[in-house]
């Protein structure tokens, strides 16, 4: 069996939501699954000195909303800008871990339910109440989820593949990492289609 | 007369040598044309607060200098990691301008001799007999092109592209403007190449 694809992401990142569109049925053209591997941005950038693209230098902020907008047009992806942004996602990324391990067949349901509820319906996925309405919109019993989340091993869990990625050297969101090949960013996905093609290049 | 792509670009830059390999055809093929239009993205990055993607932290520049050569690859346009990185680009950007006001028809050719010379060859384009070379390996005068690059009016000329970039806001290169919109980085010639064809998205 080919190895998963890894898909290393933070809920707030809009080009992670742009790629997590398309990921699994451009994984699925090639005999691939994804391992979404939920991370938060905020310690990693706390090491990496990166900063949320729409904070800095004002031109740079403005051309990322734009860029956000149009690339989702381009790759014909609903998108709206969320009100509130960047927004605290460690409880739909706890929720995400608990999945994984108690309920794996709808875990990647949920993941998309959650990046359309802040990405397209811009609700605010920081709120337990918004996190269990996309938990039962994809048939999962969101009290359960909700005390799932609050497991110190859940908690655990999540503080320790932030402190992986760091230690791997990750900047920046979406990574996807293909065979041990690593690719950032939604504007990599022709490389990663070609590679899953074709072999290294 | 559909109006030209503007290409805003620093010989030092990678992202913008990839592009610059692919938009005179790209343009082509949508009957427009390239203003080909260098700037310094030192004092850039001093407004914007940008800097070399090998420099800072290590993790994303060791990505940086592995995803040029992968993306040259993926476009098919040779590529050697200069020795030298960035590199000082001044004469060869005043080079450009002198030709463009007197040998406008062998302007884009000395770009591409240029930026061959640095990411192909390995040459040091901050060298003055570097940048003959690349002209006279081209058809130009070298001598004439090398008194041309002191006069006043050039040294002022570029300094005042430079003042403008900074002005409209431009943070990085390569920056592609098509009917004044802005594109940012050689991972948006698809989305150009999509506005060309099909108008605005």
């Amino acid at each position: 069996m080919p190895k998963p694809i890894e898909f290393y992401f933070d809920f707030s990142s809009p080009y992670s939501y742009l790629a997590s569109e398309q990921i699994d049925a451009l994984a699925a053209r090639h005999g691939r699954t994804v391992d979404y591997r939920p991370v938060l941005l905020g310690p990693v950038f706390k090491t990496s000195g990166g900063t949320p693209l729409t904070e800095g230098y004002g031109p740079k902020a403005e051309y990322s909303k734009h860029d956000f907008a149009r690339s989702a047009r381009f790759a014909g992806v609903p998108y709206r800008a969320p009100s509130r942004f960047p927004v605290g996602a460690v409880a739909a990324a706890r929720a995400v871990l608990w999945l994984q391990q108690h309920a794996p067949e709808q875990a990647t349901a949920f993941i998309h339910a959650i990046f359309r509820a802040y990405f397209v319906e811009d609700r605010d996925i920081s709120e337990a109440a918004v996190v269990g309405a996309a938990a039962r919109s994809v048939g999962i019993d969101a009290d359960a989820l909700a005390a799932g989340v609050q497991q110190p091993a859940i908690k655990d869990l999540l503080k320790q593949r932030v402190d992986e990625a760091i230690a791997f050297g990750m900047f920046g969101a979406p990574l996807i990492v293909v065979d041990g090949e690593r690719f950032w960013g939604n504007d990599r996905l022709p490389q990663i289609e070609r590679w899953l093609a074709q072999g290294p290049f």
